[in-house]
């Protein structure tokens, strides 16, 4: 039974921006399901409010009872109003592009993004489903969320997006160590080619991570100084964050921080 | 197959407003599902980032995921942007509570209101879903929507919410008909107590209707002359959000509401 529900779900991930309309054959190569399955599916979805399917080309995309869900989430739990003068603040400061990201069940939900207004710039797919272990967001998120969530992470199959995508288990491992160490995660191009990102997380109020806040810059245009503003930048806005959406910044994760704002202070320049 | 995956979904139609976070003993009251189904249906939809288990009391509530879902779509077929100036100008012009809802599925999804600031309005609760039948938004909705959605409502068991409303299917094929020669809905009371709305629908590109929009009074305050400034405001500000949304206005509904236009302006007063 929960294997029939999972499967459907499935079928909402296969929708972002960049593919705000999916046909049937498309959703049934994407899933790996029969075309059957995926129409069955679909009507369910579609019966529920989830999913629509309009036009000519009788396309889905996502229905009207995605805005019901997310005002009535949004209206008693705001998030998205709070990491939204954040980012702005980020792409100002750093002049690059800033992302927020919430642990959304197995994977990590990219909520929010405010590009830098640089014509070389990173651009990203807000609204997409990403990996843990392919991103600094996943990463930083992941270091200091519920062990479970890690345990089951590393233990899922590890698929690599570029070829700098790390996807050993006992790599990946000890990068998580130095994300707690540090307070925060970097990606040289592991999930895109030439995209580096930087990230830390957010708390919920029991001191679990419940996302990140991440600055993405083209991997050719970082320098150690960039990397020092962007960290302290994202330092200073995720303890914002955290304070405002009710979370509660951990003893871990907060002398982490402070030993890397402190080896800044230390360097020259 | 597909029950299992729908009564996975209805568990998600208990979130509303009013009621933010649930219980496992409450979710499985109300859908009449046992306990360890609900249990179990709801850590698929956690897996999947639609629902989240947070707090010491461990009650449910929506997750993450259906933040990002609701930004996929409204980046892509923005409509809660279109249709909120339109709720202002309603609120504004009449004095009373402006609310839009769309079809989604099977019921219809309110998911915008701009409540009047009068100190005695009807208060709606957003997100909620609502039936068509017992509401004048639904059955503006309904009477020009795809005749398979009329007819599998009109099919559907069709409870009562007040005393006022109607359940006869006859009496309701009736309602239907006149709601689709006068251009307008009215639902004096059929909802909810005291409540008065009235409501014209809103197109897609196909001109079959998407949704309505709705003003609603208390009912003790509604007089002829309130009646006729609501229902011309909402002519009017339904064929801006139509357009809009590049929906397209089918000439059924353009000649019933030209017609009641021009039966209010032969009036006297």
């Amino acid at each position: 039974m929960s294997t029939t529900v999972a499967k459907a779900l499935t079928l909402l991930d296969q929708f972002s921006e960049d593919t705000p309309e999916v046909g049937l054959s498309d959703l049934a190569r994407r899933t790996g399901l029969d075309k059957a399955t995926v129409h069955r599916m679909m009507s369910v979805l579609a019966d529920a409010g989830l999913v629509e399917q309009r036009g000519a080309a009788r396309l889905y995309r996502l229905g009207p009872g995605v805005l019901r869900l997310a005002r009535v989430r949004e209206k008693s739990f705001p998030v998205t109003a709070i990491f939204q003068p954040a980012l702005d603040s980020l792409a100002s400061k750093t002049g690059e592009t800033a992302h927020a990201s919430l642990i959304s069940g197995r994977a990590l939900a990219t909520i929010d993004v405010c590009e830098s207004n640089r014509s070389s710039r990173v651009s990203l797919v807000a609204g997409e489903v990403l990996p843990f272990h392919t991103t600094a967001s996943g990463m930083a998120a992941l270091a200091f969320a519920y062990p479970e969530l890690r345990e089951r992470t590393l233990s899922s199959s590890l698929s690599a997006k570029t070829a700098h995508t790390v996807t050993d288990v006992k790599l990946l491992r000890q990068r998580l160590e130095e994300v707690a160490a540090s307070g925060f995660a970097e990606s040289d191009q592991g999930n895109e080619e030439d995209v580096y990102g930087i990230a830390v997380p957010v708390f919920y109020a029991d001191g679990f991570a419940s996302g990140s806040i991440a600055v993405a810059t083209p991997a050719h245009r970082m320098t150690p100084d960039l990397r020092q503003t962007i960290i302290c930048a994202l330092i200073r806005e995720a303890e914002k964050v955290t304070f405002n959406v009710g979370g509660t910044v951990p003893a871990s994760y907060r002398n982490a921080a402070a030993r890397s704002l402190a080896s800044f202070a230390k360097m020259p320049g």
